[in-house]
């Protein structure tokens, strides 16, 4: 196996799969990308166990050719050394030699290397196969939908299945619903299947996903029992599932609301940030007092002191109302909303509110308050 | 006690004193800035027990009223909200009142913070007294000597003596050395001081002192037995000095040496620091070898494989030689000295070197090599 190839590509494509390739493995190969030489290109595949990646660097982009002097084969080494080896050394181009089964020597024309390898075959199976159900989505609707609902999941859980985000799809809308039991938000986009499914896919495998995504129109995903498969541009990623059964989720949102409160998010923000400086030992809880003339944040910490602001751009509808919130939770929530003005509708002091954007009603942010007494 | 005061400066000036107060500290008082209103202006006090630095906001900049509507009085405040306040509130005044003793009102046009404080009285006695020699340097030969040499201490060691840098003075030159053991950097500096003095101190509080340092001329020092005191405009820092006797280093810095390399300091480092990614288990360990004709940099791990790179601009006086040395140390050593061509000197392969540079005399790096057998 050799090859001579642009340092810029082989680099990039270095970068994409090893950004999940973990320093070290409980299986010795997982630290390694797998690179390998075939009709299509050079296929580096990379894995942590649950996420694997395949990226393949094409022999031409744009009639400008990126790899020649090739002979076919495969091998493993070692990611960060191979990937600190291409970022740091000078030139244009590098060759890449296996001079036995366990040694590559990598050459430009000042430095040389000759690197510990293993033969490619000892690699763990990857299952990149084309499985289930397919999905065609807008590459920009995913990135979208994973960026207001996975901040909602869980990062660790005894309840694994909350690390989840549970996709679903009934005939025409795909949703995508995040909770860590304290919090939800759900998004909804349109997609092109009639098959319905249900599949948790691990919140990291899809933050990982929106990460690879670059210049793509749409995204190509198949969703099996057991894993979720992600076509890009010269780039496959799969995911495994999170087991177990996602919370039933669907009557939870309350339709109706006997208090609203619209503001602008900027001033909302940080009003809310500003004060919460104050919150001290009861991390993060923020009181909302509204009225139909005056809406004040407020923070109150026996060992620090207190604050207050009044927020200046609102409207409210409603009688008087106080509520005790998670100025963390909060600020996530609209800054997902990703816009101007939002609302937050109460049902009162002790209930779940929500958090939305008038224009927007595909997404939802729903909350619950803070006990203070 | 009250003042309403420019943002901008109230936030500059708790900065520059903040950054030495610690979030957490044995004495409670010392999380706290001293905020004190006197004839001088609004003088801000900050310690960590070792390092003290005091800073003050004059009434007026260039004509411009920075403090205005006062009453004065000291207080102690928290310096993590105070400053979190500050940087966060909007608008370009900000107004204090001292309450009670135990309360301060911190208002601007939309926000309001009661803060829990603490008479100034209670706040710990520092002594910014100008006691024992005075010395006057060049703010910027103190900034360049301190980086030259300050990477060269213990960060931590049972010989605490070696955390320290010795600055020494004869009649018209300052010494600063720096060793952990393992290498040592001095550098020379002009003063004008007559008298002969020896402080160890505190790495940390001279690299804290270079932070200070803005548009100054030169630095006034006031060495005694127990404290150094540094004079910058409107701020003062004190330091107490490390005990022990510093190791003398006069006699180690070999005169004379039998080989000599001088490389581009650019093309060396990158050389020395692609090979060093295959250094693995013997961490940072490279090996140069030297001939008249070639020089190589190289370096070999069991696990990992190896690398070797030519060094093109070079040249070497002095019979074939091999050294292996810390890559991480020659590295520190080079940029220190902070020039485009560097001389290697060396008396043998298990001598300790020095790496100099041809148009400084005053600025020398002594380094000991790596026993590789």
């Amino acid at each position: 196996m050799k090859f001579t190839i642009n340092k810029d590509e082989f680099l990039k494509g270095l970068l994409q799969v090893g950004k999940i390739i973990p320093t070290k493995a409980i299986y010795p190969t997982l630290t390694n990308v797998k690179i390998e030489l075939n009709d299509a290109g050079l296929v580096l595949t990379g894995s942590d166990g649950q996420i694997s990646i395949q990226s393949t660097i094409p022999f031409f982009i744009d009639d400008k050719e990126i790899i020649r002097d090739v002979e076919k084969g495969s091998i493993l080494v070692d990611n960060h050394i191979i990937t600190e080896i291409v970022r740091r050394v000078d030139g244009k181009e590098i060759s890449f030699v296996a001079l036995e089964d366990s040694i590559v020597e990598i050459d430009n024309e000042k430095s040389s290397f000759k690197l510990n390898s293993i033969r490619g075959e000892e690699y763990q199976d990857i299952d990149f196969d084309e499985n289930g159900v397919k999905v065609t989505v807008s590459a920009k609707q995913l990135l979208e939908a994973v960026n207001q609902v996975s901040f909602a999941a869980c990062i660790k859980s005894t309840r694994q299945v909350l690390t989840a985000i549970n996709m679903t799809s009934d005939s025409s809308h795909i949703s995508f619903v995040a909770t860590d039991s304290a919090r939800l938000a759900e998004k909804d986009i349109e997609a092109s299947t009639t098959e319905r499914f249900s599949a948790n896919i691990p919140a990291k495998s899809f933050i990982e996903l929106t990460k690879s995504i670059t210049n793509e129109e749409d995204v190509v995903m198949f969703i099996s029992d057991k894993k979720a498969l992600f076509q890009l541009n010269h780039t496959l990623m799969t995911t495994t599932l999170t087991g177990g059964d996602y919370p039933n989720t669907k009557n939870i949102i309350p339709k109706s609301f006997q208090y609203t409160l619209e503001v602008n998010a900027f001033e909302f923000l940080n009003a809310m940030d500003r004060v919460a400086i104050l919150s001290g030992e009861k991390q993060n809880v923020v009181k909302i007092s509204m009225t139909e003339n005056k809406v004040v944040v407020s923070c109150r910490s026996s060992q620090l002191g207190s604050a207050e602001e009044s927020i200046k751009l609102f409207k409210y509808n409603g009688d008087s109302l106080e509520i005790s919130v998670n100025n963390e939770f909060v600020s996530s929530a609209i800054k997902a909303l990703n816009c101007e003005d939002v609302s937050l509708n109460f049902n009162g002091a002790m209930k779940s509110f929500t958090i939305s954007n008038k224009n927007d009603p595909n997404i939802i942010q729903l909350l619950t308050p803070i006990r203070t007494y």
